[in-house]
């Protein structure tokens, strides 16, 4: 079949761009007569690739000298412990904000290396909205403050931050570089690859240089922010592969115009998307407005005996992975930056006509 | 440039048809209309992907049942501590064998963890030959006891397993998958990919059932081997490509007879390097022979100033990666699975010709 429209929330959909070159490139990489894969990470054309991966992020965010690019293995929930395992460290108490699925999977990790706080949570209304950032009582002995900046699963994204004199460590997997963003503002910002970066298997971390110090030698040595950082992530053999391809992802992004080109196009995508689903009884969206995400959009149907159907129908028009996340059923379609806004039109097309035969 | 023969100690050479394959499928997997990198990692086509590539290493190690095979992220560097942290909770100690550079980087992380006797080092002998397994005094409370069973830097292989009551845990990083072993002599056994499996990016952990039940819960989840193997290796997002590369070279395995079939070519092409080292006073092995690594073949040259012309010449006649190790110098050919008899072949060739230019 030809390629379809994926509206899978992770591993996500990649630019079709980037997909070709990596394909051109598979079995020789720029002339060297070797795949990507098969290159010592040490070797002079794979250094390359990283430092090329390192300018072009710094580039596309505005990231000053006075921070740290990281590659790190294992995924954002691996960083769920890895972050309090480092930054933590000589610190009696964590602060965490509360806004759903991923806040709370990062409470439970940190929660075995420290005391951990919950200053603000939108637990009791169903995680629907963002708390009030306006009365927080944040302990200023706390490590930091974490919160996660987009719950891919409940839809629901903060575009402000807190006032607090902590360090702020956000979780943006699933929006980094989806919207212009002010790092300065920021501890650290860490990312799975899967949604805006690149296949999983990577995750970037942008940390703050001062932090590096909290790291412990009695970590786990490819565990340690500062020897990673020392080692310009390369204490052991890094996933290379999933570097590349964010190399290639993040020139994609610069060829479209960069961070500030790409969060206009995805507020337009999640406008046209949300007033779809707005404008109709037999869809609806339960986020406050205020606070949808512009990257995943769940949404449910009126009559929820017709999902099966809704999935099998859309599947055939080359829509694919609308299916809501396993632990909150109805429907979700993820946009990221490789989402065109064609594939939108496409899914609100199918959506009119669906209800136009079923609604 | 058209393909090489690449020498690379790791990440190392796949089978070009491996790369074929994987590059045809590179935009639409059997026809789902998006990568492997692009699908959900929950989704049947790639939970396809991973039963079979669990289903073809069984068949081709004959795992039995008494097993779990985990795909876990971080490369064997981060097993180094995970083991540890999983295998000894409850013990007060850790046997370990010492016989080069990554048993000497296992041990420093194991420390951090438990107690760790070393019963048994070549470090005397410079680590050219493996010690006598006649005599070890191993506490039989240890928790486990640990080898390297390829040591990639050294070129020391160990072939014959020392008898103990304890559970035998091995790094097979460089050499699992070249030469038929008996699984059920082992606890453990783990191999990061990128030499004979895959990219870069993914371990393969092959654990007795019976050391699950030694995880605790305090662990970070996604390093508890338990709660690994409870969730088929997928607690969170794995390296699904990764996988994906690695069931394709499980396949191609399979095509070429298996584990016998590649262990005979293997010991060909080993013996025939070795023959031609050791026929001319112009290339030297300091190896044991009785030891000597079938997968890591290191050489010096009788006269080291010129071994700056020789790695750029030979790079010029299209073998790629034949410098040593950084931290030992002179040269390597790393010759696993993917190599070919005909690389050897031309290595030699290159050899004979460059000592009788410059000898």
């Amino acid at each position: 079949m030809s390629r379809v429209y994926n509206f899978c929330s992770g591993p996500a959909a990649l630019p079709e761009a980037v997909l070709k070159k990596a394909q051109a490139e598979m079995l020789d990489w720029h002339g060297a007569g070797v795949s990507v894969m098969e290159m010592s990470h040490r070797s002079s054309e794979f250094m390359s690739i990283l430092a090329s991966a390192k300018a072009r992020l710094s580039r596309l965010m505005n990231i000053s000298d006075d921070y740290e690019i990281l590659f790190v293995q294992g995924g954002a929930s691996t960083l769920f412990a890895q972050i309090p395992a480092n930054l933590a460290n000589g610190f009696d108490a964590i602060s965490y904000v509360d806004t759903g699925a991923w806040s709370v999977k990062a409470i439970a990790e940190a929660k075995k290396y420290a005391k951990v706080n919950v200053v603000a949570s939108s637990k009791e209304q169903g995680y629907r909205t963002v708390p009030d950032f306006s009365q927080l009582e944040i302990d200023p002995d706390s490590a930091y403050l974490h919160l996660c900046e987009n719950e891919t699963i409940g839809g629901l994204e903060i575009f402000d931050l807190p006032q607090t004199s902590l360090p702020i460590v956000s979780d943006m997997s699933s929006n980094i570089l989806s919207r212009q963003i002010d790092v300065s503002k920021y501890g650290m910002i860490y990312a799975g690859a899967q949604k805006n970066i690149g296949p999983a298997g990577v995750c970037i971390c942008i940390v703050r240089k001062d932090l590096l110090k909290r790291s412990s030698d009695v970590l786990p040595t490819v565990w340690n922010f500062a020897t990673l950082a020392a080692n310009d992530s390369m204490i052991n053999t890094p996933p290379t592969f999933a570097i590349y391809l964010a190399d290639l992802v993040f020139e994609w992004l610069e060829e479209q115009g960069g961070v500030a080109a790409i969060e206009k196009l995805n507020i337009a995508k999640a406008e046209a998307l949300y007033a779809a689903i707005d404008a109709s009884s037999f869809y609806s969206n339960p986020i406050d407005p205020k606070y949808r995400s512009r990257m995943n959009v769940p949404f449910i149907l009126a009559d929820n005996s017709l999902d099966a159907l809704f999935i099998k129908e859309s599947e055939a028009a080359g829509l694919r992975t609308l299916a809501g996340h396993r632990s909150v059923g109805g429907m979700r379609a993820s946009i990221y930056n490789a989402m065109p806004m064609e594939g939108i039109q496409a899914l609100i097309s199918f959506m009119h006509d669906f209800e136009k035969r079923h609604g």
